[in-house]
């Protein structure tokens, strides 16, 4: 345990965070969505929190007068978590500071930091929605009160705030907080487990942030405490707030996607900080499961819109796919936490996948307007919508997923890289500089790639210790073929898909490896077992799944009268009207309507496939991953 | 407007009901049905409601002492519903006593009676919920009260109670809540609608009943004050209730499913009793775009789970199909009325494909285990679930199906039968006698038949006037061949499949009619728009849709490894162990894991499908109605 950057193979992980500030995304795809989450997302995101009355519901519990605002629904639902939105978007704007000053930024969040202190009760609870709303009574609703779930992300947005500025302000409150809650629930006292997972793994950073050990310690209480029906069966049944079977047990994933995978992170954090491995193999059955059974095309999980919730194994439906933005993010976050326990390439390559499709589709170019859900079809004819919406929102009453996608894209360049005893490992590819501890000193390594549009990368070395050290590099699941070159010292070491190619030996500093992974278009056919898109493909390139817009289609077609051509091939082909380098893809297709000739229009017919991440920014028409045959 | 028995042309109906002791049906398939509705499930649910404390409410709201029980769930949502499920269980009881006696049903009806009664308040409010719960304020939550909805209920068993047994005790309750609705929200008062539609159907049948013209008034007036924002847009928007558009302009279906068919099938009402063409254009304009693209091939409607509403065009997935059975009923309680309205043989058919489908799949064989959804597929690997959930239940907490069911159960004769000025109508098929007015007087007549196993229909001429007249009989939508022979001096006319063949002329007592649909196994391609059910087909037999079940499969296989195979022909086999003279259907079956060889297994592999009504009478396995090719 150390008070260190974050998990470390110190502590039993394979693979240790680099930390901020040891790396870097300077250009290319990766930099600009950075650019646009820090000059659009996150100024929006505290303009939103300002108008929504969330960081006002904050200063009434500091002593203001005036009417909380907690987006009660006229069927008398009530959102109890609002805080943790000012706490994902402090996390936000802790790591974007820490990469570079901004005054405003700055101000914005000394203002929000101190409603958070003076809203803070002198025992340390805090919680505005209870202080306000419920009479101050602490704990009375643990099944639906979100109360140690928004103190999970204080912590979050608190450790953001010592490991990128050193600044310890929040810390304060965040320690308060969670020692207020470690008064009452921790070893020797009440049972109790939040509705909503998600304080664990913030305890465990609590713990490595400060040094103190029984932040982990309940954390591991908590873990131990699911399963016990504690929280009751409640609306949807107590697998919903996983409650339903010991976190040890469960075989499968189950009930609410982002309360599970939340959990799982927390169990695999704790796991590794005390050597269970257990609990370990038990979050890894479950993952094993999820990822073959009951995973998008574009990394989404959670199909059911009904409790938000992963359905049977194959439930994919693409239109009635639910795979929530935090679902996607909360993926990220946990196959992050499994390469470090396990160093294996799977995970990054499921973070590769989840981030360039089902994260990314959550925010529109613009970087102003959200999805909270993220289907793989929309129909030309839909169910009666009021006029103006289904699509991208400003905002959403329960505002989870913008905040959530902002604190993510601030700490992209955590996903890059790692270390450990043999060396460096590269497992995202973007326009970077890295600074990692390596055998016999630090290395200084300046990445550069047109990642996902072209696939060569360049690892020149910038410093480097005598030391021999090895220089690992994944080749994507998706790359059927994969060359790794490297000056004249290091051994290359090729690797099949879903390894990592690795170039050992001494290294002198200004040498250079060259990666270069090819990206032809891939005509991909699901898994027989996914009833839902029986008879169709989807169309891929490097890490980006398409699909088809209404704006890309032939004249006068609808979206439902296409099929896919088999007779032909397609083709990529450059999209600058959707961003620099931006590449889609040439589709060719034959006009079929329903009920008509078997087939009609030129014989030529193409549609234009964009990006899946990229949709929806052109009005939000039909689209479709899938694509019939 | 007349005090008879129900919808008649002398209101511009184009068909009159026969109203009750008009038909009875006397054997055969449907005729075992009701005798186990009538046995078995109607005792079952007065045992439940004493139970589930739906009973005692009543009582509290009489005077009595004790706790409320209106089930609410640990996130506050309760249900203000439950008196309906007392007023369908007792409009089920009023229809069964009408055709016989029964003295434990009528000791249990007039102790629920007598309740209803006692909870009145003296103004003629009624609704326990709000008596007991609500501190007694009336109409102060239209959008989720329920209070309208509640009292549409007591009428239609009022009615019930009245035409069946000339028994007016509900009478005097429904036409004292009734107006004191009419009071508050008639002509010059509140403008109000219910959350729930429901009650403008009940309210016309209150004015042909009574003959006072306030009830139809008002309930032309409810369905004038839709869509003009009374209710709000709530937690589903205002289509999830009825509010979002005029009932005159709605171009498609949307919302809540059965909120929308209820309020349909009061537009047809009151359409057709004030003569008002738009309103019923309306409502055939919507029903033809549900029929068209948002019904299951069981007649289920409504496909999301949510907000239990209708989905896209063609959205109906197979697997999470919502269905609700009282959905389903309410889809043959508008097509009734349409075809009351219009005559028109499609009405008819639909009625008979959710009747014999997804109506029956809502009650067992058994009669007293339900389901409330009733989806097309099942699979053998599920979502996480509790021991013992996931089939059919005793009942629910939420339980408008189990005496939606009952009451429909209980009427079915009115289903089968009309006449008009040219004379007899036949719609659904079933052996039963009828009394019918026709010109120049009434005849008798005795339907005799196999159906839904065998194709052959009889019909006797019991007693007849001299005055010609000519008997229609339905030829169904999928009947690819009927053949229609008559006595001496009717001259026959064939039909095509969706219209009425007719033997018209003089007839004479002891004269035999005779249709023979031929009911070969037919295999049914899904319109190419339903994404869901690609690259599948279906087996149908009659009115009867198939599915495969866990129970049928070759030993050793899992549902989802057989694929059909198209070089062979299924065939049908009956099937006594699911009831006397059930027709099962031979499907000829590959085997071909996913991820295993092409085909594994025999070559003469079969399973056998069972009809979809019968599901989950062995256990709730896995089940298929769309098979794979």
């Amino acid at each position: 345990m150390s008070a260190g950057p974050g998990p470390s193979t110190e502590a039993g992980w394979r693979r240790s965070a680099l930390g901020p500030s040891r790396a870097r995304i300077v250009d290319g795809f990766l930099a600009e969505r950075q650019r646009v989450n820090r000059e659009r997302t996150i100024p929006h995101g505290f303009d939103q929190l300002r108008r929504s009355g969330t960081l006002d519901n904050l200063r009434l519990a500091a002593g203001a007068d005036g009417r909380y605002r907690a987006h009660a629904d006229s069927a008398g639902a009530t959102f109890p978590f609002l805080d943790s939105d000012v706490y994902k978007w402090l996390e936000a704007v802790g790591w974007e500071l820490g990469r570079a000053p901004d005054p405003t930024l700055a101000a914005a969040a000394d203002e929000a930091i101190g409603l958070v202190a003076a809203a803070q009760r002198p025992d340390g609870y805090l919680n505005s929605y209870v202080q306000v709303v419920r009479g101050g009574s602490p704990h009375t609703d643990l099944a639906w009160g979100h109360e140690f779930y928004c103190v999970g992300h204080l912590i979050q947005a608190a450790v953001a705030w010592h490991r990128a500025l050193g600044d310890d302000r929040l810390l304060a409150v965040a320690v308060g907080a969670a020692d207020r809650i470690d008064k009452e629930f921790g070893a020797t006292g009440r049972d109790g487990v939040d509705g909503h997972p998600g304080i664990e793994m913030a305890l465990v950073e609590l713990t490595r942030v400060t040094g103190d050990g029984r932040y982990l310690a309940l954390a591991a209480r908590m873990l131990d405490l699911r399963g016990r029906g504690l929280l009751g069966e409640g609306r949807f049944g107590a697998a919903y707030w996983q409650d339903h079977q010991p976190v040890r047990q469960a075989a499968t994933v189950a009930g609410h996607a982002v309360r599970q995978l939340y959990l799982d992170c927390g169990a695999v954090e704790v796991a590794v900080e005390l050597g269970d491995q257990d609990l370990l193999a038990a979050v890894r059955r479950r993952w094993d499961d999820l990822a073959r059974t009951r995973t998008y095309l574009t990394g989404g999980m959670g199909s059911r819109h009904r409790d938000e919730s992963f359905g049977d194994p194959y439930e994919l439906p693409p239109d009635r796919a639910y795979a929530e933005t935090c679902a996607s993010i909360a993926g990220v976050m946990l196959a992050w936490r499994l390469l470090l326990a396990t160093g294996e390439a799977g995970y990054a390559d499921a973070i590769e996948r989840a981030l360039y499709n089902g994260v990314l589709s959550g925010v529109s170019l613009s970087g102003t307007r959200f999805f909270y859900v993220n289907p793989l079809q929309r129909r030309t004819g839909r169910a009666w919508e009021p006029p103006g919406r289904g699509g991208r929102a400003p905002w959403y009453p329960c505002a989870c997923c913008p905040p959530n996608l902002m604190r993510t894209l601030s700490s992209l360049e955590r996903y890059l890289a790692t270390s450990d005893h043999t060396g460096v490992q590269l497992h995202q590819y973007a326009t970077a500089d890295l600074h990692a501890p390596v055998p016999g000193g630090a290395v200084r390594l300046a990445v550069r790639t047109g990642y996902p549009w072209h696939g060569r990368v360049t690892v020149e070395v910038v410093e480097t210790p005598e030391h021999p050290w090895t220089l690992s590099l994944r080749v994507p699941g998706w790359c059927r073929s994969a060359t790794l070159s490297g000056p004249g010292e290091a051994r290359p070491r090729p690797a099949d898909a879903g390894r990592y190619a690795e170039l050992s030996g001494r290294w002198k500093a200004g040498e250079v490896a060259v990666l270069d992974l090819e990206l032809p278009v891939r005509v991909t056919e699901p898994d027989p077992r996914v009833d839902a898109v029986r008879g169709c493909v989807a169309v891929e390139r490097g890490p980006l799944v398409y699909c088809l817009e209404s704006a890309d289609l032939p004249p006068g077609s609808r979206l439902e009268d296409l099929r896919w051509d088999p007779r032909r091939e397609p083709a990529p082909v450059p999209r600058p009207d959707l961003g620099e380098a931006v590449v889609g893809i040439t589709v060719p297709v034959v006009r079929r309507p329903a009920g008509g000739p078997a087939t009609a229009g030129g014989a030529d017919l193409t549609a234009g496939a964009v990006p899946y991440f990229a949709w929806a920014n052109r009005g939000a028409e039909a689209m479709r991953v899938w694509i019939p045959r």
